[in-house]
């Protein structure tokens, strides 16, 4: 398993892979060469086989790739099949972004429920997703399979909503808390969602743009 | 310039850098030497190596890193220190959170104004940062330095507004609306927070764990 193990870089790859391959189905191509995907994904031919290659490649030689085929196959790769039950904790402004706006459900998930301490937001629905009192989570978790929890509390409660949720037995967090909240040599699956790493590759690029990078450097080396 | 460029891949471990040094920094550590700053960032140490070279190297052999000097450098090669302006559009759910509970100004922004359509929140101030109507926007870019703007506008106008700040000479987007704004060829720079992609890599790494990769791909492939 370990030596077998894929890297991050192509995992990260394959939802683009996704979104491209959707959008050349839905305009009815049959069938894509890795050259022409290379192009819509900004990578060469030769990334595109390699990085296909990893889960055992789909491509025939001279024919290029079935869409449809490896559409299916990339959403199993990426275990949108396996009907994966999610709860969200924390319906604040990002919480209720999440169920007002994420389509859960285009991604494989389904939002169960929600919980809060709020009792303005407890026992009321958001676009038909309950939300209930946090202190009922625990049992909710012993009760239900979860397989994973959106963290979206405040800061100041990650953590703990985070042990409380290992505790039981959910086996990934989606973070929203900007906290991190994985334990050394915890198992727990976590998927940070650091807004701040987006708006710094942000001020990057403008910064490069801008100014060279070379120039940027000699001012801050 | 085009033969200088750091890979993707460098770049988006810079804010994982900055992270650690400040952490080392807060514990009140001088310097860290390549393998321990790899331990933290689950990089090896040439990695580590590589990495700074990049950007001209920083280290002494024998010695390693001076921790605040390292700090203070790659914050200047994110553009930490342009104090960047940046406008918010659209103040739903997303751009609520954003206001309220983003530190724009830990990241070397400051966030100027927000703009909205409603009239429920237009003229209010959130946080302090005032709510202007949407159809002041084009005023206001061209009266004010803008270097980026916040896109958080529901889905369906998401084009649109982004050709308006294209249009009015903003030079980046940070776009949270799950839509792809950029046309091909713009040399705007966007920056997208794509939830879907991380939800997916949290499947991807869950279904691994569940059922080891090599099933899946039996299974899928």
């Amino acid at each position: 398993m370990k030596e077998n193990r894929i890297s991050d870089n192509v995992i990260r790859r394959l939802p683009r892979y996704l979104r491209a391959l959707t959008e050349l189905e839905e305009r009815g191509e049959e069938k894509v060469s890795s050259s022409e995907l290379g192009r819509l994904l900004g990578l060469t031919a030769s990334q595109i086989r390699q990085d296909l290659n990893c889960f055992g490649g789909f491509g025939l030689q001279g024919y290029g790739y079935n869409v449809p085929t490896l559409r299916v196959a990339i959403s199993g790769i990426l275990g949108m099949n396996r009907g994966y039950r999610a709860v969200l904790v924390g319906v604040g402004n990002i919480g209720r972004a999440l169920i007002e706006r994420f389509q859960f459900n285009d991604w494989g998930f389904t939002l169960q429920c929600a919980f809060d301490i709020d009792p303005a937001v407890v026992g009321t629905s958001q676009r038909g997703i309950p939300v209930l009192d946090s202190s009922a989570l625990p049992e909710y978790l012993r009760e239900n399979r979860v397989d994973a929890a959106v963290l979206a509390v405040p800061a100041q409660e990650a953590k703990e909503v985070a042990a409380l949720l290992r505790r039981c037995g959910v086996e990934a967090i989606w973070n929203f808390t900007n906290v991190d909240v994985q334990p050394p040599g915890s198992d727990v699956i976590v998927e940070n969602v650091h807004f701040s790493d987006s708006l710094l590759a942000l001020s990057y690029f403008l910064t490069e743009k801008r100014e060279g990078q070379k120039s940027a450097v000699e001012q801050n080396g």
